[in-house]
């Protein structure tokens, strides 16, 4: 073998449709950052419609919300994740962080490399 | 939550491209099985110029071949694994396994659930 071996690993949750994976983890992420779908999109370069959509399955499937809208205020209002919704990524998060670090053992064992 | 929560977990091997992953795991097994390239891309419907392409990118960046031809015979000869390619195989089946198992238990931990 001529070059080092790296691999991937992605994790998705599922109901009985696909609730959470990498996509939705990070939009939600982005939206708690800057307080707007639609801001979170526009960097993201991902379509509106397309995370709503993503984000109204999931909420369904999970039967709990996972953002709410603030009105007013300084920031003039906007999207914030619930606490279960917050819950449910760091869940995610955390999920995705104790495989990796195992399967990273695993790989580096198996194929002398790292992700 | 109304439903129990399940997962799916994908590992993709890397060396500059794509080497390996769900989809050329099972490729080779089916044509350990037939002994068939155009036999195991029927099988699984797969286009046999896309079979031959996964192929030859894994094998150029894995620097050794997978397959190998035999000629007759009494099955009339076709395709064969290597023994790299079946040790590379194995490893591959192992890793995903190996991490599956962990994953397993981790999910059930943290989201009361199976995959």
């Amino acid at each position: 073998m001529d070059q080092q071996l790296r691999y991937t690993l992605v994790l998705k949750v599922y109901g009985e449709d696909k609730i959470f994976g990498p996509g939705i983890a990070e939009l939600l992420e982005k939206i708690d950052c800057v307080h707007s779908i639609r801001k979170a999109t526009l960097e993201m370069g991902m379509a509106y419609s397309k995370a709503w959509s993503i984000i109204k399955t999931a909420e369904t499937s999970l039967g709990f919300p996972l953002l709410s809208s603030t009105t007013g205020g300084a920031g003039g209002g906007g999207a914030v994740l619930t606490d279960r919704g917050r819950q449910f990524l760091l869940s995610y998060r955390k999920f995705e962080t104790i495989v990796h670090d195992f399967a990273d053992e695993i790989f580096m064992e198996m194929f002398g490399a790292q992700a």
